[in-house]
């Protein structure tokens, strides 16, 4: 059955040309990024646990779940936790499956902390953190849906929905993501007291770039207000010259810069994460899963974090439109920019989607014919291998946030 | 001081003219929507305790918690609720201060009692739900914030943050808006076993709508299969007929098309809410504060319900900036589409945004610097009377989902 | 087949002979007594749900459960509950039972809200009160043996138990009963300043009596301090005029004498518990199954309140205990005091336990012989209907706290 | 001032002597004790916590709080778990003092968690287990109580209470904690498959005791049913032997009586405890401090596990009062029974009881005259130095169930 793929030329104003861009990430320890994580990771171990005893990946959603913040009083030196996190599991799970009982409470609560102890090192499991679990039973309506994938037919779709995605990354989104990955992997190994609950935000106006960071301090790491204030310095410096391999635009960074130095108002923490100290979390309420939230472009509301991969249609959909577009606009010439977005029809193969709608703002000059056509094998190709989304979300291979 | 009120033309295709759109409603029984449902209510419960008692209103967000499903057996002429709903109320309310103690749990939970009372008025609510509370103490730092507001001074923003609205509803936003009206005002009076929890999603594509709704069915007023199968016929043939005083396009209603009907797998519940048996809700994962999801438009990821009304730029901005759009399109000729952008500084004035960001989208031929001048006017004098907002928001006069 | 009655003389220093005596009760709305009326209250409830619906009484124990404290700020004319107190119900029932769903959960808050509402009627059961529950599912093994008793067999012991009896009561033990009597049935609803948590301690030291009666007072009720000390003295007097109808003894009553009026240290609250401010309380940590706690007689650990009323030993053998003594001593003359031991074979019919163990203290010259026979007759009959106390627990005629 | 301090002679059938002796012990991994040993880890760390921050133990009570029995597969060679152990924490300690905070969530959760390690070694804590907390503040009245003692006064009691304890034990005593002695010490360590709840049931029917063993089995130690049984019959041997060590009546061991090996229903489990799969635990509801059940003995309803030692009564006194008796039984000749009772006065310091009062059965022949004089001058020794309860108990030096 020839899929039904609509691709269209777009009048709109490019993004890099639009007056204001707004880009925001929360880094993997805000409390949001720990809600999806957590539940992430306990979808993944489902999926391991449900393979190795049923031969299937059985029905599940755990995109639930509250991260509620404890109480901390961080010091400089070290401070303490009073009241641990406490982290409630929810959502569903199949827990009977002809005849065998799958232990997922046990299975969630040890993938949960396990994500923790992997995530925020700083973490003492022993006393600064409470993992409960109160999930639910699998549907069974739902349960009938995933027991044909082990026939290796196609999944059908769990509802109407949609996933969108673009490419390619504006400035800002890329120097964004570029200033995550410097922090993680040079910055923080190399200044432990760079906590993990950092959050981006990106504005432009115009030419001139603004990020203003919000960075948790870890306490332990850091003996004195000189030395915070240090280290927001060191961030400032670095993270600037991060921003100029990818723009010749005029560049601010503030780490910050909300503190009341004066005040000793700082953002220091005993383990690196406000949800130690106030700030709750939730899936589903932080990035997209391309790692940002961006309000200047389509996104969808979808928590893509925790649902099960086989047929959940707002996080397939979103993942594979999100690679359709960076393939496209990797492969084919002449793209300025692309959105794409999949509408699923409940009930119905998820390789066949009731529309694959991609918008593409055309380079001036460029043959459109030609680009759509190319465009168009893309996308009824990854649509044809879509069970490549389920097997990378189950090894851990993608992002959802 | 001047406001930095920034009005452009935007080059786009306008929504009406995309071949795809794409619009959702959760309703009020929806477990999303019985969650911003929820915080905004204790929200306000908590403004009212703090007004009576200290003058002011303190810093809280309850914009958190869960909805954990129950389970349930429902079955024609009433089944029967077999575990109960658990909610658990999370989030920060300010429990000291002046040597009051504000009894912010009590009140949370009283608050979402009553809400839930009222809003599912099926629920038996000493056997179909838990209300729990784990709810911390509010930071001391954002407290100050607050006084000042007792003085007739403009609070300060708390965070670096940004709303956005638009303007005018398409006609697939205003059909959900309307059929949701239509339920909620005539159809269930008269039909109880309609139930609460509903779902329209509207796809146009093209000139043809297509809008698929999900609707619960209360059991006790359901009698049987062939009344289930009427009362869907029924909505489908009056939702239909409210489109029609919207559009002239082609319009296709189907109402619970996932029903398997030969194998009794119906959306039957006890008390017309998927709350009761599997599905779970969060904060901030539904509507936007228009009421609708719009995958077309520019979003805000914010949770707005349950976000303090004084000072927190997610919701306040987002409430503004879709009300400035509302009323630059009603009064202002010559605009076909507007986007508004509200950008906050953290610790400034919220009447004084960073940049107040316009995008219009004119009529053919119109004077757009006249235009231009008549919509800054109007950004300008609602950003004067920002604390309206607040206000409003307070004695429930703005809807946030 | 014969039961093994054993009926021994016991040399023995009667109770009212003895130096010290020390007995105590806590009646309805201490914080261990609330506990234990809902665990009741809660087994009572299921046992109807489950004789409805699957025409037998299938296995649960809600023996289980904490009252966890709230926080109140009582105050002269009316304070307010700052945080709810938070009821968690455990224990285990039967949730399936061939083919039947039984809403053990829902039954289960249902029920304790109820009789909490009963109980301490100040309560505002929207504010006041959370209930929660992660009650268990009962194992399968001991279900067997509940469905026996729908064939009209005998149920066979849960356990290697023992169930244990006194009678006739001290004058302690019956002054006590008679004060909790007049403060329930005459006291509190003239002054319903009078709260629910009252703890009776009495100590004989010779002939000398002293009570000392820790009362909550309900704040609504009680204007001033002249008006709570006022209380305090109508109980004193009251209370020593009932204790007088049963002793010639020196007897003292003592009221809230813990008390520091100057310091303003007073056992007022909201609803007349201290479980509102304070207390936790837990099932069977309080009154024995006759409603007192009694060091200087033979207890059992045992808590009753919750246990299933169909073979379970701790509840069935402590109660029948306690019968068959007080209708012995009543019946039979020349017993100066006495105490029954029923002991049960696991796996065996509990109408013949492996013992039935009676001491009699004889009063002077008295044909033991034949007080033994028809004591014996006593203990033979009240087993043989030992059905008897399984149906009146389950409607409620037998107080297990 | 001088102590009041009463010795009276008791005319009272030895226990030796009496036709029915009933005795109990819960081992350590029964989930009662197991809610016994966490409460008493919780007290200890918080007792350090307050003496390394505030030079003083500030008032608590941890004697709350429930074990919520999971669920599990126990299966021979390795079952899993399904659901977890739920733990909840309650009770109050004071949570700030002069201006610190003291962090007793995080302390109480990190104790509770440390105890269960070295307690339940099988228990894989990442999985097996939720600690939770919902621990309330201390009362600000009775904080005053205990800052007295960092000044070296004696505490004064927290309520009218008592404390009882009895000496020597009897055989079935002395027996059952020889067993639990043997089981822990020599038979575990050899057999790793024995599991950590077990019920000993000790019943002496005139010259014939019959101890009925209730042992947990460790599956992944367990291969096969010959495996458990042969098990079984090793514990019955050497038991059997233990119990021939103390006396010279006839003695049978009956190890896991209620399994019905037939039908495959046995004592296995996964981690050696009942609480993994069914059995709900609670603080106060297992053995009394001496380590027993004893019916036929006076005992107290107190729950000594999680009491402060500072001042509460029902903990110091009945920790005290057996003491007393053990030693005043070790050291004076001519006494074959003695119970000791200690009643307090609240508010007045607890080295001066009201009345210390002494029962003894003297041997024949004995001078009651010398025995009470020595007997006295132990009592008045040991209330002399009443604080060594306090100090001991803080190490863990002493046993509370």
């Amino acid at each position: 059955m020839k899929r039904n793929i609509n691709v269209v030329s777009l009048t709109q104003t490019p993004i890099e040309e639009q007056q204001i861009e707004l880009v925001e990430r929360k880094c993997i320890g805000h409390p949001d990024s720990i809600a999806d994580g957590v539940a992430e990771a306990v979808s993944r171990a489902l999926c391991c646990e449900y393979e190795t005893y049923c031969d299937a990946v059985l029905h599940h959603n755990t995109d639930q779940g509250e991260v509620v913040a404890g109480a901390s009083i961080p010091s400089f030196g070290g401070g303490k936790i009073v009241r641990p996190i406490y982290l409630l599991l929810t959502g569903r799970a199949t827990k009977h499956f002809e005849g065998h009982v799958i232990p997922t409470d046990a299975v969630s609560v040890e993938a949960a902390r396990k994500y923790l102890a992997e995530t925020l090192p700083t973490l003492n499991m022993e006393r600064d953190v409470i993992v409960d679990c109160r999930m639910g039973d699998g549907s069974t309506d739902l349960c009938d849906v995933f027991k044909t994938c082990g026939q290796n037919l196609v999944p059908r779709a769990n509802d109407t929905s949609f996933g969108v995605g673009h490419a390619p990354f504006s400035e800002v989104e890329q120097i964004i993501l570029a200033m995550d990955k410097e922090i993680t992997e040079t910055l923080r190994p190399k200044h432990p007291m760079i906590g993990y609950d950092i959050k981006i935000m990106g504005l432009r106006n115009g030419d001139k770039m603004t990020f203003t960071i919000a960075s948790a301090m870890v306490d332990r790491y850091c003996s004195s207000i000189d030395d915070y204030v240090n280290m927001t310095a060191v961030m400032s410096e670095k993270l600037q010259s991060v921003a100029g391999k990818y723009t010749s635009r005029k560049v601010e960074v503030a780490v910050n810069t909300a503190d009341d130095i004066a005040n000793n108002s700082l953002f220091l923490t005993v383990n690196g994460t406000s949800a130690e100290m106030g700030d709750d979390g939730s899936v589903g309420r932080g990035n997209r899963i391309n790692g940002l939230i961006t309000p200047n472009r389509p996104m969808s509301m979808e928590a893509a974090s925790g649902k099960n991969p086989i047929n959940h249609i707002g996080k397939i959909y979103n993942l594979l439109a999100t690679e359709i577009a960076q393939e496209a606009c990797m492969k084919v010439d002449g793209i300025t920019e692309m959105y794409v977005r999949l509408l699923s029809q409940i009930g119905k193969p998820i390789d066949h989607p009731l529309v694959a709608s991609v918008q593409i703002i055309p380079e001036k000059g460029v043959d459109f014919k030609a680009v759509s056509r190319d465009v168009e094998e893309i996308v009824n190709d990854r649509l044809s291998n879509i069970s490549s989304i389920t097997e990378r979300v189950i090894k851990g291979e993608l992002k959802t946030f």
